[in-house]
């Protein structure tokens, strides 16, 4: 039986339908003036419609709508158009949804600046030119070596895995692309390998290999590369056959299954739409083709108390010797977080009994693509209690209650990294974001001084240390969108004992602040900040307390990039465990589409949200978490990650909010008296 | 089926049995020279037999018999005599079991100081003379007070918590005591009166009332406050009728069952006797009636990994204006951890088809107790992948495995406070020790200046604020006793890049430690330490890497009390975030059962571990890990503390230790190619 009422009111956070993405492209292509291509494999110097996605309705207008005085906002997409032909970027939003009829520049609005057509994600068509050069420039150019060193043959080929950012400075896209096995999991294949490609111009005639890295040694070029090889003046690699220990085939059948979930009575929560209904709970949900998993209008008994809780960013920074990954950082949200969300697998991603649900996309496709089961949702039981106390001094008895939860899940597999996206929902009405991490390592070849930036995994094959950091938004609505940030910590101090006063004791203190601008809220990773952060609505509880939400990080980030590095500012909300800014619409997400490739004069910077320096008392506040950990990649690594300590999260909980734990009011909670 | 077999010489590490208690009591009292009492009521001037717990065999004893290099070690128990009419109290060896015929006063040799009888805990017969005390001289001679401002009648009582420590220097047992309503859950009923009894003296006829508090005015007897309120020139408190808010009863019933564990195919693991075996992993354990839960030989394929993972201390500094909690700090142990490890209830502290042990305890008792079902073990599915990888590029697959693990927990309910321990053996070879928190808080009645210690979470009521740390014993032993300890962590170098030297970066490197004493090992709570410790073997990996592994801490812990306080030294092991010692069997535990009631001279001081700075190079050794949180209460604690984020631990985790992922030969992985 559901405690609450589905409310389509949720559909204005839905993200686009089959038939809209399908409307949206229809539209576009039809205008004339702008020649747009939706071909695959479209080339870089053509205009390619790269992407089309839900543009959020205006945070004002959704509140009134959602409150019942307002009308529905306009249903709106973004639509991005990389236009080769013209050397830029364009971003339109286009309405009204299904039926476009407008379309509207957006790019200064939102970016504050012209997108330069090489800030573009790299696209299948653009990709398939760059292995054409691969094949044709280099391969056909190395059979020998190809033969000798790493087995390449007609049927038997090398794999490529490009990094990031491609050069050093605005305006350059030149990649080290390093090769490794083809086998599955050939991330932890590196054969010894790496190719810079300039592929700056838009016209591929103009590509060119710029140098080779192979066993550890530069060359200019392939014909250098070809000549030494054959003159024996070059340290050769000398293919030899290895297993596969990247393979994830289980050598055993399993001959006893492990313990599974069962819904005795059925369950306790309801999709419709995309709208979830769990106990006390509701909320509407989304998934971005570029940020990832997203949840507004999270309700717990029917008040709000976050508009938006989404994926932001995923960034990682790496170490190496060898250009594959000496400047490598990943910025995953350009290339499109949600995009990854594949299916799920039914017993391991998710329980078996969980509700899974499909998602459309539309991003670097000719077509809308529909990924099955992409999210799940259940109800899990987390093995412990939520709470239970057991008294056999005075009165004897026994109270406590199972933490049952909901989870809503999603699972991105960027390449190498699988991530997995958790959002949880207790009953005690807090809401858990978190992340973990599983999947392949990103690998590079073993050469001299490879040890200085991680440990040997494999054969020759280091595994690089790096950082993973996550960030989240966290846009509470304490009783409103009113609020304000307070801070709250211990202190020790030395007070005379009221009963013999000539004796002393540090005694604990709390000491509370109320944070006033965007500046001194923003909390910086390297510094000791206050235990306990919280925002909270001047509305009091029973008891005269300010009514708030804290925010509880769970974080073992490494050390941010130093900031006189020129692409830090595409990832400077890293800078922050958690900062606080006066929410605006146009300050919609931390990260953007344009930061990898342009990463030197980002699209986004995020810490220019806070330079103005605005007030955050009695305003609409939007925290943004950073999470994550340090890698050292170790044998166990191989030949995934596993989940279990690689992580980090930020736990949503309520704070002199209610008057006492609703988890009391649940019906899972038990008492046992002794008769 | 079971992948190992059960072995019998986990027996050694066995908590003892009935019989033994019995046998081990009838010796002690047949002891005509120590004239002892085994009655529950004896008085604190007599001479009491408080204990029996098992006394562990030395390691090399237990190492040599473990390994089949010698017989097995003489079974021995650990007893403790309050010798109240010689004012000091003894702790014997007694052996061999179960037919003792030897003891030896060990006294000195564990402690190096005699024990002052003060430093007993308090007994269940030096507080059944309490509570008549403060029945004939107090509320016999406080009627009116009594029945006006606390209903307190006849039929109706109050309740008493009493703080500690009990004084301000050694030698004091001056206790504040504070009173409660009388209902479940009496702990957040806190009703304003407090009590200073002195019963320093072991006749209780010296005992008397010094001091005493009511609605936040200090009296210096019972007549005085007699006095002042019939003649008015006090403030009084006026009772007040008001619901138990402290009730744990549910109002609902439930309508549908939330999600249910089974186990389709059986059990996984198996326990027999005191031994446990769980795919690949083996492991003995115990409960200490002191320290609690703990496991010893812990294996994992055969190989040991961990001499003992146990429950050191649990410890809470508390803040408030009112003597009650002023300067409040609690050390379980000396209370008794295990002690409180009461039944548990299936389906709320531990799934219903978990297996269930009985234990039996001798602590403050006449005759052993049994303590049904007070630890459980179960397999949990934890509801998310241990590792996954989908691969659509190049090689399209999916491998992955559901995070199925063994979890070993005991919840101890001491007085108001439940502390939820586990220990949880994951398929990836690692360990976790966890701890949460939930029950009641410990509350004090609101008088002026009260928030300035918490905030009101009830009517009159003041949640103070306090600090909870928990100290783990991690006795890894990696690939024997031998170890290192190790610290991994990044840091960037400005490194110019190969294949264009004149431009830099700021590049990730590895930077590793090798610690070398004790003192460098000891990691102060409040300093940077290094992300990555680590246990390590000179045994190199495959790849020619130590074979270690990491503790990973999970810490929200408060400030630790300064060390310039007198009562510091008892709690000094909370310093350090992670202390690493060279074992000794004479530093079995980082607390005593005589820390809390003579905390100015504690019997055991971690911090002298420490002092004589050891070598901790390739030496047997131990980690002490400290985490916990701080606690500001909140209205959301009223009635419980919830366990989502009220908690700590630390995850043991293997790094270069197997040469591959071990979850990777588990059955329950999963492969799906696309056909
Ligand atoms: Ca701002
Ligand atoms: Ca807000
Ligand atoms: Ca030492
Ligand atoms: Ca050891
Ligand atoms: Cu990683
Ligand atoms: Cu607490």
């Amino acid at each position: 039986p559901l405690r609450g009422k589905h409310d389509d009111r949720s559909l204005v956070f839905a993200d686009l339908t089959r038939e809209e993405y399908l409307q949206i492209q229809q539209y576009m292509v039809k205008q004339n003036d702008l020649n747009i291509s939706t071909n695959r494999l479209t080339k870089p110097s053509d205009n390619f419609l790269f992407l089309i996605d839900l543009s959020l309705p205006k945070k004002a207008d959704v509140l009134a709508y959602l409150d019942g005085k307002a009308a529905k906002p306009v249903r709106e997409a973004t639509v991005v158009v990389f236009y080769g032909a013209g050397g830029y970027i364009k971003e339109y939003v286009v309405w009204p949804l299904p039926n476009p009829t407008n379309r509207k520049d957006v790019t200064k609005e939102r970016y504050k600046m012209d997108l330069p057509i090489n800030a573009r994600t790299v696209t299948v068509g653009e990709y398939a030119l760059l292995f054409k050069l691969f094949k044709d420039e280099v391969f056909s150019n190395l059979k020998k070596l190809m033969k000798e060193s790493f087995d390449v043959s007609e049927s038997k080929t090398l794999n490529a895995f490009e990094q990031m950012p491609r050069g050093v400075r605005s305006g350059d896209r030149k990649t080290w692309v390093s090769f490794f096995r083809d086998v599955s999991g050939m991330y932890i294949h590196p054969v010894g390998f790496e190719v810079l490609v300039n592929h700056e111009s838009v016209n591929e005639s103009d590509w060119r290999v710029e140098r080779l890295l192979y066993n550890g040694q530069y060359f200019e070029n392939v014909k250098e590369l070809r000549e030494k090889y054959d003159s024996g003046s070059v340290k050769k690699i000398v293919y030899k056959e290895l297993p596969n220990y990247a393979s994830l085939k289980p050598e055993h059948k399993q001959l006893q299954i492990g313990p599974q979930l069962f819904y005795a009575e059925g369950k306790r929560y309801s999709v419709k739409n995309n709208h979830i209904l769990y106990l006390d709970w509701s909320f509407a949900f989304g998934l971005s083709s570029l940020t990832g998993m997203r949840v507004f209008d999270v309700r717990f008994k029917g008040q709000r108390i976050a508009y938006e809780l989404s994926v932001q960013e995923a960034m990682s920074v790496y170490g190496s010797v060898t250009p594959g990954m000496i400047i490598t950082k990943f910025l995953d949200s350009s290339i499109g977080i949600g995009r990854f969300a594949h299916e799920l697998v039914r017993g391991v991603d998710c329980p078996y009994e969980a509700s899974y649900v499909d998602t459309y996309r539309y991003i670097d496709v000719p077509a809308p693509v529909r990924f099955r089961n992409s999210i799940c949702i259940f109800e899990h039981n987390m093995g412990q209690p939520l709470r239970r106390h057991f008294s056999d001094f005075f009165h004897n008895s026994y109270g406590g209650m199972v933490n049952n939860a909901l989870v809503f899940r999603t699972i991105t597999a960027i390449g190498n990294y699988d991530y997995m996206w958790d959002f949880i929902f207790y009953q005690s009405g807090s809401v858990e974001a978190k992340v973990h991490a599983t999947g392949y390592i990103s690998s590079s070849y073993l050469v001299d001084g490879s040890l200085k930036h991680g440990h040997q995994v494999a054969e020759k094959v280091l595994g690089n240390i790096h950082t993973h950091f996550i960030n989240f938004k966290v846009d509470l609505d304490v009783l409103g969108v009113k609020n304000v940030f307070q801070t709250k910590d211990m202190e020790y101090v030395n007070v005379s004992l009221p009963w013999m006063p000539d004796h002393y004791a540090m005694v604990p203190q709390l000491v509370e602040k109320q944070l006033k601008t965007e500046k001194e809220a923003a909390l910086r990773y390297d510094t000791k900040s206050p235990r306990y952060l919280h925002i909270a609505s001047r509305e009091v509880n029973k008891w005269g307390h300010q009514r708030s939400y804290r925010l509880q990080v769970f974080s073992f980030t490494g050390d941010h990039l130093p900031e006189s590095q020129a692409d830090e500012k595409a990832m400077s909300w890293a800078r922050y465990k958690v900062a606080i800014t006066k929410h605006k619409d146009l300050e919609q997400t931390s990260s953007s589409l344009y930061s990898q490739n342009n990463i030197w004069t980002p699209a986004v910077d995020f810490s220019k949200y806070i330079e103005d320096n605005e007030s955050i008392e009695n305003e609409d506040l939007v925290a943004w978490v950073t999470t994550g950990f340090l890698h050292i990649p170790h044998s166990e690594d191989i030949p995934n990650t596993v989940t279990v300590g690689n992580g980090g999260g930020v736990l949503l909980r309520p704070h002199n909010y209610f008057n006492e734990d609703p988890s009391i009011h649940s019906a899972d909670g038990v008492y046992i008296k002794p008769g």
